[in-house]
């Protein structure tokens, strides 16, 4: 039997290059092995975007749509919309008996989390939303969590919470490992963070070939290079980085490089080289994703079959934990 | 149509005369009147109960037992436990996402509970537990909950979050009215302090005859009073307090007072008059427990059809919330 994953993403918006090199890369990997749950987390997302309904709306179909377009194939793995199955709500009010507040409070990430936003427009959601991911992770028994490493305390948090519901009750989910990749961190197009709906500096892998045009012919470059003669940097410098990331041709990536490091080739010819490079990566994404946008019901049926799935694996567990825990007053009578 | 009324309690153990008087009478009245859901909130007992659940699942067989006993009808009301819908964590979810963190910390009801707790043993679920008691009202879309003056903080929270919602997302939710009775506070045998399972001071409704006898002879009177030739105190006196509440023969009453303060009667005769009282009373309801404990299998199908009509009205409500919310994403698409 093959070992499940349980990952996901929150809806906030159409996912970006910096996704694709960040995890679906990666998911696409792993559905060849695992049994992968992928996550439509949007309870989450309501925890820090409760006016945004209608872009969480749009973002769900658009997450579909994206998870589709890169290759991820709702037969082999489950795509699960968070909120379609409720058990994620139930399951995480039955482990918040089980979690010390403690806990919440010495999570260094979600302190770092807690920061972003200010005391006074923190929800009870989003304080409480560790809890409510170790649900989504216990709830199909996943047996690996893929993350980066400033998400492995979450995953401790779960191993542990396991552990104490396991004791407590007897058996009933397994520890789960996580599946520590490469982080991946693709810089924006403006050379300064990582790339993020939020900054601006985003490619989208929705974008068409006018986008990617305009939003490769502006990226920052190397910044203490004037001239096209001046000998340039490649470290940290994110168009070599996309490069490495998407150009297929690597004997055109190391040719661009030597003479960009001489001085013997300019930003334009390395953007445009570059512009050919993520069209070529994005035109059958494209491509798919032109077909499923014209096949709305096929979205519409990964949603909801996904979720009818989803749910029957939910139920599954529930009623362990229900049966474990003697949360069935009425078989105990009799 | 009738207005609704959502109350309930935390299976925690069997009822006593405190409970009698500071709720079940008057429910017992409010039943003929109002649509009435009472709830056996087993969700809100984990929250500093965990590990107890093997009390938890006998206590919600004897709450049913002693609601039906003192005449709560599951015909004209609707017995819920909660874990038995779901939708009461689905609804705490969506709506923790609405409160703010701050209104937690702000709740005096609850901050003085919380310091009844070290808080390195608070539990995440007991902390947030206000949310899920909200969630809970609103569910059934209670029209007015009974309270005591001391639950008011949590009514205002309720209706707080219910006009939260009702502006965002379109009206769902009546905001409910608290209704707050005379708050009957019952004094425990050791006449100190209020009648508690927890400091064993009660009287139970499921006592028998041989308990409250004992029970009653060896309770706390007047301290002031050394002789029965003393003249002796009414007021603080639990006895008296026992006689008021419990002796319908009004006449009696009378006359033990005056002869009480006059010193012209015994602790011993008081007593002895009060345990036939409470025997009166406790009677009935003794007779009808006997009647139920031999019939499980109707207090099964109380806990059973209540909260399948729970789940009913909670389906209903949850169509609604997702609908304005628009959480159902797949209609939003076709």
């Amino acid at each position: 039997m093959k070992k499940r994953i349980l990952t996901g993403i929150r809806p906030t918006g159409k996912l970006h290059l910096g996704h694709y090199v960040g995890a679906l890369e990666n998911w696409i990997r792993l559905q060849e092995e695992y049994d992968c749950f992928f996550l439509i987390a949007d309870y989450q997302a309501l925890g820090d975007h409760i006016d945004e309904m209608d872009n969480i709306k749009i973002a769900v179909r658009d997450v579909v749509l994206d998870w589709l377009s890169v290759g991820l194939d709702p037969v082999k793995s489950t795509f699960v919309v968070q909120s379609y199955v409720p058990e994620h709500a139930e399951l995480a009010m039955l482990l918040s008996m089980l979690t010390p507040l403690g806990m919440l409070e010495r999570n260094p990430t979600l302190k770092s989390e807690r920061e972003r936003i200010s005391n006074t427009s923190l929800s009870v959601g989003f304080y409480t939303y560790p809890v409510s991911q170790v649900a989504d992770i216990l709830l199909p028994k996943a047996d690996l969590v893929p993350v980066g490493e400033d998400q492995l305390p979450h995953i401790e948090m779960t191993r542990e919470i396991a552990r104490r519901f396991n004791n407590r009750y007897g058996n009933v989910f397994p520890e789960p490992d996580s599946l520590v990749g490469r982080v991946a961190r693709l810089l924006g197009t403006d050379g300064q963070s990582k790339m993020s709906k939020s900054i601006g500096n985003v490619i989208y892998l929705s974008d068409d070939a006018d986008a990617v045009n305009k939003k490769i012919m502006s990226m920052y470059t190397d910044p203490t290079r004037l001239r096209a003669t001046d000998p340039g940097h490649i470290e940290g410098n994110p168009v070599f980085q996309y490069h490495d990331a998407f150009n297929t041709n690597t004997e055109e990536v190391n040719d661009l490089k030597e003479r960009y490091t001489q001085g013997k080739v300019g930003d334009v010819e390395v953007k445009q080289k570059l512009i050919v490079a993520i069209n070529n990566f994005l035109d059958p994404i494209r491509e798919k994703r032109n077909k499923y946008e014209n096949d709305i019901s096929f979205v519409n049926e990964c949603i909801e079959e996904g979720s009818a799935k989803g749910k029957v694996t939910a139920d599954k567990t529930m009623s362990e934990v229900r049966e474990k825990m003697g949360l069935n007053y009425v078989s105990s009578v009799n």
